[in-house]
């Protein structure tokens, strides 16, 4: 068991903030490459409508071709009953669903109140429960909101209390915009860990303003272990101003094996398939 | 040739700033395994008086042991003309000079003016000429200094020139309490490289105040391709309050990985190194 569990969301999170909508030969050939990299856990594709996501039509062709290992658990982001149907029965080992800390955010996003989209997660933890996998969850805008600035922690706390009552494993808390500050990641973990048990918080921070890592210290300081990255910094690129900027995972990496913590990933591999996705999307005009 | 080259400072720069005196068979075990990752460029011990830094007594015997291969230099620190002399009789491939761009933190550091230090130079950088080695200019404080504040980028900009204009082959800017911020970074960068051609500069950054990865992305932006770190952070703990907090290699091989930029690094040998010398190091009550 490595110190920190870096959860790989390149090939969903990453290529859905692409421009272009990648082959799903090339999709299975990154995630093949990220299974031998050494992750445990890989966030594989989307069960979203198609006229919403073109970029995650593929979803269940994907889901066939994945590599099946043992340990490997793939994780596929899945909004609704309908959406988490498919995803179970195309073979996903774990259900993400997704809500924000923002009202403002959550209407613009999921078209519907904070409340209201954790009322549409419970047929989806019905499921999930009699399919016996896990559901992660995700809040977005933990620290800052592009349309409401500053989110106060205590907002955060309730909406990742809810999102535990309701059944979630996990609870990813997400810096969306990256303007996030070590100081307000450290007030907002210490408002959550006060509600959820802070083994179960994941940390997923943005580079946008360059302190991913640093907010990834102060999650990391008060205890947090699980930590969302994108191979190459897929889903923006992570140095251009305005970029959406996911987190490179070579990063992280990089980042907590410099501290003497293990992370389980061969850096080499990852480094290679980060180039070698990069260049795929380049050809792919993406 | 890797996109990005990095100077591994840590059996020199990071064992200096830890409490204790690390055996000489233990710098030679952390050199060879430093060799093992790839790097080209070490930066071994320094030749100064064990007077004022006893962690490097050892010197010659550290210079009489490393691993000589293709390719691999070895830098040495050596503040005048009898350490710069003992530096080549032992077989340093480069030297390296020392100085500042604040005035308070030359006096206080090297007990001269920043004008003084650079006479000083003159005979080293005369020895040097003569071995035919290579002389690497160290300029602390080059963005924030603990006694005078911010420092103007003119400032370094005109120590850089100067050791330009002596000779130096490269100059190695250095946030040297880790204050700086990446608008910061860029300005100084920008400041020096209107003196000193851009491909010649090196980044040295510390992560005490967790901004060294944003800092070096800012350099990076303008140009700079060399950058200093130390293997496990030695030389402080980067994520400590108050702390030296050189950056960890690991974190800058992740980080330009993270990029798609080659770094030659086999990060998996480096952080396995960096668990090992700090066990050493826990050992010997460092």
């Amino acid at each position: 068991m490595p110190d920190i569990t870096l959860v790989e969301v390149g090939p969903r999170d990453g290529l859905q903030n692409e421009k272009g909508v990648v082959a799903t030969d090339i999709k299975l050939a990154l995630i093949r490459r990220l299974a031998d990299a050494g992750f445990s856990r890989i966030e594989a594709t989307a069960f979203v409508s198609p006229k919403w996501v073109p970029q995650m039509a593929d979803h269940a062709a994907v889901m066939a071709g994945v590599p099946r290992r043992a340990g490997l658990i793939y994780s596929v982001l899945a909004p609704n009953e309908k959406g988490a149907a498919a995803a179970i029965a195309a073979g996903a080992d774990e259900i993400a669903v997704f809500t924000a800390a923002s009202e403002s955010f959550a209407r613009k996003n999921t078209n519907c109140s904070i409340a209201e989209s954790l009322e549409r997660f419970l047929p989806v933890m019905a499921l999930a429960r009699q399919a016996g996998i896990p559901v992660r969850g995700y809040v977005s805008c933990v620290l800052d909101c592009p349309y409401e600035g500053a989110i106060p922690a205590q907002a955060v706390a309730e909406v990742a209390a809810r999102l535990d009552e309701l059944g979630c494993v996990e609870i990813s808390l997400g810096d969306t915009i990256g303007r996030g500050t070590p100081e307000a990641t450290a007030a907002m973990v210490e408002a959550v860990a006060a509600r959820v048990p802070v083994g179960r918080l994941a940390g997923h921070f943005h580079d946008t303003a360059g302190r991913a890592l640093a907010n990834v210290a102060a999650a990391h300081a008060l205890g947090v272990t699980v930590f969302d990255g994108s191979v190459g910094g897929l889903g923006g690129c992570p140095y251009a101003p305005g970029a959406a900027g996911n987190v490179a995972t070579e990063a992280l990496v990089g980042f907590f094996e410099g501290q003497g913590l293990s992370t389980g990933i061969d850096l080499a591999r990852l480094a290679e398939t980060g180039r070698w996705v990069r260049a795929e999307l380049g050809r792919a005009g993406g």
